[in-house]
């Protein structure tokens, strides 16, 4: 289907480019979707660095083996001008932790620390748990129903395709503690913000809204916060007895640590013609192994540029940046556009949505990128993919230079299923398909040799 | 279409009826069905048990609560001779469990002790792995390959409707640490015997051969066997590096400890008709909150029963069984048959297989049971079950009255994603479909209608 399709595309190409010698010549984009679609380097990139190396947590000596491991694979698949970017980062780290309802029912729950999360006493608080269905249920709380309780949030995200959902329901994890924290509460609860039913609880960063003072924040595995609410409804139909929680979490800051960016580079033959950085990050949570957040994401820049790299040297120059530090704050995205915002950047992409298939293209081009958006669409059509119909964004590796005004391709991915694992001891290897994986790779292998190679000003 | 179809079958069964006045009168099974199919009575035991009390373990005070909980449901439910029977056993419980290979791919691993596993130091051990494919392979290794290394079988089952592979890939946990400890392993690490792909390992019971040392024995999620088979190869290619693996297990035996059954009965109208047992387990393993395994199985014998008994008081006394330490060896299965033996038994059926579907009836009946064989497959077809060709066999908490020769029924339960949840912490309530269960119980009560008023002689 695809060759019989891009055939009459190439030579309509190839007839533009022999009356317009000045142009570069049209990328073979068939012929890179078809090596794209057999491309084992992106499975064998995931899977060596889950198993390599595992768990990147930002800031610690797993996530410099991250960096240094990346740093002989990249050089080993042929990347030009291949090394780390250091920076310094204030550094968290998980403890201890555990939690368990003393009465009325007493059981186990399980639990995980939402990242900065302050830490109860080395043996634990114990609290009456208060419950809100919702985040506005917990902002519209008086203090006095919170003083020294545990707030427990039970919002529940459903999947989505496009994963906008979690922008609304991740405000429970992200603005909840500081809420709760205002309110004298002694600890939050939340449930996961994740769409499985395993008991595997979800962390995720969130920041301490200015001048409040951290308390133990930690998520409940979705069965854990269904059951902790059936626990609440039983005990109220049972005369209102509290429901009381024993809480153990002893995380902590370990100060200024080391973390970094990876770089690596397909020279372009162009030097004026700008940098298209291709974007993913190479810390991960430290509960699995960083297969789909975001290991996925670098193994497919990579095995995308190197396919367009081994095929023709192009235009201009694709820079791949593996990001550290981001799902603490995107420190690393930071650090790289501090030091290298005055570079000619003409284009930024990021992969970090797991490694289910493209389904969809969105721009954000300035008017005279529109004849290059049109053919990416048109390329990218026979994988499957739709051009959407409004602005790409980024995502947080690149957001300093979208902000900058860097034009942006957003190759949305499947979101289906990926708050399933999200955050949890369940990101491993084994959820990543390796079909759509190498599909992944075609779009992306795609767009960077059009991109690279277009003879459009994108800025 | 049930009542359709029931309608002839019930004239047929009124006019039999007529001309035999000696027979009981024949139960209303369509009726029977339609209530069990708008049955609330199993899912709010389920919900309750797991929510109110949790793990239950054999022979530690969760389990005792379980015991209190179930003869206050029971009782609340109408039955008669509601009590709990007590005995004593040796109790096993958990302690920590930790693993992380040292080198050289320095990861943690999530592992899970194995019922009656030895304990490490409390500081933990460290020490080469050796990888066997198969059982078979651990079985055939040179004692020489083991001696102070951790074993490390990695079978892999998968899931079937039948349940049936359970019995060969459960001899890796059942016998492989024995093995292993013959062979001078200073531990063992299985694959879990589970068809999932997440980070909760499967517990479960091993007894240790006669005269075999115990050592600490415990199971990988499978994600984590998957990735320390990885390593295990990746090390291989990079010269045959040892991989090395520190574990800390501090499980301990706590001595004997009081366990027991729970009986509950539904009166028969002639004491002489015998006994009519409906059997399952109250214990649970410690990690999940024993929903399906056999939270549900006690629900819908329970909720089966009653609504027999609310129907009409059957000719046969219906006994419900919900067995104690069913997990760790049937200690509550023999202390039934104990006290018990010289009763009148003259049918057993079991439900330990989840809540999914019931999919097949087999039977073990001597030959004037054939009738009542015929007209329970008859009654049983409208809810999708088929009869099988293969005789009944029963499960563990029957398993003494089936050997001394009661004949038993198997109501079937579709097996397909029993093993990807059977002994983990994913063992909770959101995992039950109530659809399925109500079908489980429909089927139930049937079989108990037709058997508890049956003419034939079991024997």
């Amino acid at each position: 289907m695809q060759k019989i399709r891009s055939a009459p595309l190439a030579l309509a190409l190839s007839a533009m480019s022999l009356s317009t010698p000045a142009m570069a010549a049209p990328p073979d984009v068939a012929g890179l979707q078809e090596k794209a679609m057999a491309d084992e380097i992106a499975w064998d990139f995931v899977s060596d660095l889950t198993t390599e190396v595992g768990p990147r947590p930002a800031g610690t000596a797993d996530e410099a083996r991250g960096r240094d491991w990346a740093v002989a694979r990249l050089k080993a698949l042929g990347f030009a001008n291949v090394r780390a970017e250091p920076y310094i980062m204030p550094t968290w780290v998980r403890g201890a932790e555990t939690a368990k309802v003393v009465a009325p029912f007493p059981q186990t729950l399980i639990v995980t620390a939402l990242g900065n999360s302050g830490a109860t006493p080395a043996n634990g608080l114990e609290a009456e748990v208060v419950y809100f269905p919702t985040i506005a249920d917990l902002e519209a709380a008086a203090p006095d129903r919170l003083k020294g309780k545990i707030a427990f949030v039970s919002h529940a995200m459903k999947a989505t395709q496009d994963g906008s959902s979690y922008g609304y329901f991740g405000i429970v994890r992200r603005q909840g503690p500081s809420i709760a924290a205002k309110k004298g509460a002694a600890a939050i609860l939340i449930r996961s913000i994740g769409t499985d039913n395993h008991r595997t609880p979800h962390t995720g960063v969130q920041m301490w809204a200015e001048g409040v003072t951290p308390i133990p924040a930690a998520a409940l595995s979705v069965p854990d916060a269904e059951n902790l609410e059936r626990m609440l409804r039983k005990a109220q139909m049972k005369g209102g007895k509290p429901v009381r929680v024993a809480l153990t979490l002893t995380p902590r800051f370990i100060g200024d640590q080391a973390s970094g960016n990876v770089i690596a580079e397909v020279p372009g033959t162009d030097p004026a013609a700008g940098i298209i950085v291709a974007a993913c990050h190479l810390d991960s949570w430290d509960l699995g192994t960083g297969a789909i957040d975001d290991g996925a994401g670098c193994a497919i820049a990579s095995a995308a540029a190197r396919l367009v790299m081994k095929n023709e040297r192009p235009r201009r120059t694709i820079r791949l940046l593996l990001a550290g530090s981001e799902e603490v704050g995107g420190f690393g995205a930071r650090a790289y556009f501090a030091a290298h915002k005055e570079e000619r950047h003409v284009l930024a992409l990021e992969s970090d949505f797991g490694a289910d298939r493209v389904w969809r293209v969105d721009f954000k081009f300035p008017a005279a990128g529109a004849p290059l958006a049109a053919r990416i669409a048109d390329a990218l059509a026979p994988l499957g993919i739709g051009k959407g119909s409004q602005p790409a964004g980024g995502g947080a590796d690149i957001a300093p230079l979208v902000a900058a005004g860097v034009p942006v391709i957003d190759l949305q991915q499947d979101g289906t299923r990926y708050f399933d694992l999200h955050h949890t001891a369940d990101d491993t290897l084994d959820k990543i398909d390796p079909a759509q994986l190498r599909q992944n790779v075609a779009a992306w292998a795609t767009v960077l040799a059009l991109a690279a190679n277009a003879d459009e000003q994108l800025r």
